[in-house]
């Protein structure tokens, strides 16, 4: 009960079930079970193995019941988890087994895993994104014409209105659309590269392998990547961007719920075990705590560039510790965001 | 299942039993549990309640049962678990309900369950650097005296002794339990200051019944520190620290593992799932990642010494974000450096 | 000499003389002065200001001398240059003074200076990228037939060739080049907004002025993003991703040097004052320093993203102190790299 | 002119000429002439060398005029300029040059050095923490017992007093300087140990050469430290602690001026290029700012603390590009902040 995104009470605050779905044990381990299966079968058609003990392979791939302590202590053994499961995966193929991850290793399995949750992820907030476009956009035409203090340097300057305040919030998210659809073919690709990377165990069928295995599991048949995580770290950048642009509103809605007269009133804010007058803008403080949390957690993503030789295990097992709660944080941050949307009674100062 | 230390397999890898006891949301709730039946008693004993009824209050809150889904809902409205806490409490404790919280707020419970909790950790890894200066010390007796080739800049400079290589994993050791022992108090303290931290619902009796509750809770009776969070901070500087110099243990052992002749040789290395003939360091490349780790979340806790007015909601969150983590590192790689003392079967290379 | 970048003899080390040009104050002030005297060109082409008198003050701003003592005392006090700088404009234009800065502020000169020196570090940076992608790939041509040994989780996996290691440097080049033009048009454009980023100052006539002073400047005419800086964390990322590239490739040549038989040999490696044998890849090292170094720098930038209100002075002064040292990090790298790619004299080991 | 604390303007703003001075590349020169000197001299004493040969080097030494681009030069070749130092000095010292640098290398110069200025630098700071402790106690005698609304989670609570306020600034102070006295001892500390740390070159004499070293240089004569870099981290954790706890008066002091009315009344504040009626903040944005800097560039000194082996060029490199920046970040927070109660004019809202 560490982790606030699944602690039993935090994640009434912190937590996104969707979005954990995406992320959770059993979703990676079907991705695991998709890329093995689709390997067996990849492994038919390109003859490097019998088509029909592939076939065999595959199903009794798909219908092994997994054994979820034996890859924890797996884990604990061989740094992760890929070593059991392929144990298992062999025993439930019987005399098909030499269709079982043959030519692959544990790299390909745990990052074409998360090749394909990053895709999901991406779908996820791209969605997300647009909704809250939306309701800014709502937002701006119900009381766009309202005006509003402009304040600059924490200090009142001159008058603006709420539209031009609302476009500070809205307009980057756009670009953060733009910037994912340019940055997510980067890392919705296949991890196919055998021991050290160079598929040299797919008997000259590496490349077909690829494509066959790639369109298994719906990423691109990109080269193997095993050794250059620019791609991961990118889509970091992605999500402390979109959470930095929420965390700069969460910030002014903070500031405008304090100011007499209020420059917002918020409907729903959270209640104080002392105070009862008070209303908390909960939703907004948690958009600047998420936004810091994920622009620390981006330098993290990236000191793991430096991901020595053909694998790095100390830079890759960097990344699992991290990768997956930047994503939760922008998946809440988005959810917040929105509700906060939703939860505005009146924005900017009267008009006279 | 986003978090490493508590995912199905990769707990295997980076969990911590004993650690994440005291960081369970149970032991949280015992902590909150005995803040409010201590405060109820420290009420009765300073006269601010009947001593009776405050009795009565302090059973009731230590029998409640609470419904954590209950306090789930509570932290998603009011960005925190206590308004729900107390409420439920109040309702246990019927008609002493008076006497529960009165004149505290919620950043009284969550912080001096989070002292208790910083004290118990302090005490955990206190032991865990003893245990594993022994284990140095007992390695450099046995094989220090083996020579080893010193290296500067990565590269073969001049003979050492393996004594020289370990004392450098082994020295620092002595002064992070110095570190402690200076840190700990500024951690270990009660937390009491009502609403805006001034002691000033408390009647008068404020420092007195600071004495008492900081006595029923093993904790130091200090001044309220809710907007001061650099005791929080430093105890993170500390957990870095260690990590830090386990890191640079791990890192020399990968690198001694790699050169041939081997300068080390260790049991139980990690298997790989296509290379056979393989040992991977396993242990040793986690502390290069839990050093890495922990070194990028302290620069978090310190952007949340930003800790605006009387409390803020922001900064504070953050901390809950990235301390339990940094604890479970840092104690997850002393059981890892220790681990490996055990693992090491030869150390330097053989003499003439 | 505080800065390893200006530093008497560190600057031998980490020193960048053609970029540190592009980011010397004169060449600040150089862009400052052209907006201005495009500003007051603009006002005069659009009316707002008689077209003589504003061409008058454009020559007048042109020709002024720089008092930059009083630049400094003026930051001291205003907490930016401009209002100083003003100031002495103003002064310079005499009765064309009402033609200076008319309709701006501080941040549209400093802003739209800094989207100048992204442009010109950009163009610089491109050619450099374009050059090692060509060190690299004569490297590859040269000695990629090479055997080498493939070595995963530092330890000897299975063999590689000498062009599978280079690819791993060399291919996310080209992903650079790729994200720079994609993120570069949301940096290389003007800032124009007026004290609070309406450009209501400007009477109407404020995208006109925007076109006219955009062309002027060799930027791109878009909205106003004082408040909204994403372009900017994004080009940070970008940096970040190609030091951490070429740290990845430094890290590789400091272990490929260190191995025995060594796979590695460099002309000019670093001299020891003690060991006279040695030869340290002082290059490499340095790669792994700055990626290093430009990971946590990029945290910062991300940090600055929660920019408050209309114009933030704490966020914003965040990014003086960190953008420009990031730029030169990542142009010496890049300079680093190619001379590390001209000093290979042996890659690979012997073949048979 | 990349750097803001050297910068021909922006130095109005971060600049601390005294700061500046203790970290010049003269300053740290001398510390290197000063550790070669009292080197010289402690061979004499040790019976290592000749004593008048020793002495006649020390004069030298002191005497020599250093070519400051041929150490440029070095750094570039070596990685650092201790090489090119020491050959200019054995030039110097003629027939005396066997009496120089014999048995230290060059991270003993630059380590010690190091530890000098750190030396000097807490001294510095501890002087101005205290001034700045009394000017809080001066403001709180003054104003403490005058009104304030307190507030939590950025919203009005209860009402507190200025002195309630101004404790949570002041009372931190205190435990810095008491981290100070606790971690100094382990940052002024020489570094003595030869080639790979093992004082071997210095022929069974190393601690007795220390001890004098030690002396001549008013450090403590402690075991070499060159891979146990924790001291160093330690110290950088106090320097972001000091800037944190300003960073959060800062930040209250920039809510407080905008609150209307107003709880802050500040002379001297920082003029706009647009806007004539506004009074930035400028100091009080500036501590908030260098808070952020401090508490990135600490992650990254602990990235420094993974120091592989007997000497790590990389993670040592990456010290010398931060901690320069960090001290004098404090430096100039410590002034700001004394200078900002300075410039209180009114504090608290008007009692009735």
């Amino acid at each position: 009960m560490i982790s606030v995104f699944e602690h039993p009470w935090l994640s009434g605050l912190f937590g996104d079930a969707e979005l954990a779905a995406l992320w959770s044990a059993e979703a990676q381990l079907g991705h695991m079970i998709r890329f093995e299966a689709g390997h067996a079968r990849a492994l038919g058609a390109c003859g490097l193995a019998d088509p029909a003990m592939a076939e065999h392979a595959a199903r009794a791939i798909e219908a092994a019941r997994i054994d979820v302590e034996d890859l924890a202590r797996g884990t604990a053994r061989d740094g992760l988890p890929v070593p059991a499961l392929v144990a298992q995966l062999k025993q439930a193929a019987g005399e098909a087994s030499g269709a079982v991850h043959s030519g692959a290793t544990s790299q390909d399995v745990i990052d074409s895993a998360l090749a394909c949750t990053l895709r999901d992820t991406a779908a996820l907030l791209r969605g997300r994104i647009e909704v809250l476009q939306g309701r800014l956009a709502s937002l701006r035409e119900a009381h766009g014409a309202r005006p509003l203090m402009g304040r600059t340097r924490m200090q009142a300057a001159l008058p603006i209105t709420v539209a031009h305040r609302l476009d500070a919030w809205r307009l980057p998210l756009g670009d953060h659309l733009d910037r994912l659809d340019h940055g997510l073919p980067r890392v919705a690709r296949l991890q196919l590269g055998g021991p050290v990377g160079t598929r040299r165990e797919l008997g000259g069928q590496g490349d077909t392998m690829a494509r066959h295995l790639a369109q298994a599991l719906g990423l691109d048949p990109a080269p193997q990547w095993q050794a250059r995580r620019d791609g991961v770290a990118e889509f970091a950048g992605f999500l402390s961007l979109v959470t930095g642009t929420l965390g700069k509103m969460g910030q002014d809605v903070c500031l405008m719920a304090q100011q007499a007269p209020r420059e917002i009133s918020l409907s729903g804010g959270g209640g104080s075990s002392a105070m009862a007058h008070k209303q908390n803008p909960v939703m907004a403080e948690l958009l600047v705590t998420l936004a810091r949390f994920n622009a620390g957690q981006l330098a993290v993503l990236h000191q793991a560039l430096v991901h020595e030789q053909e694998r790095s295990g100390a830079a890759w097992q960097l990344e699992w510790m991290v990768l997956p709660q930047m994503a939760m944080a922008t998946g809440r941050a988005l959810v917040s965001a929105t509700a906060l949307c939703d939860a505005v009674e009146e924005i900017g100062a009267p008009g006279d």
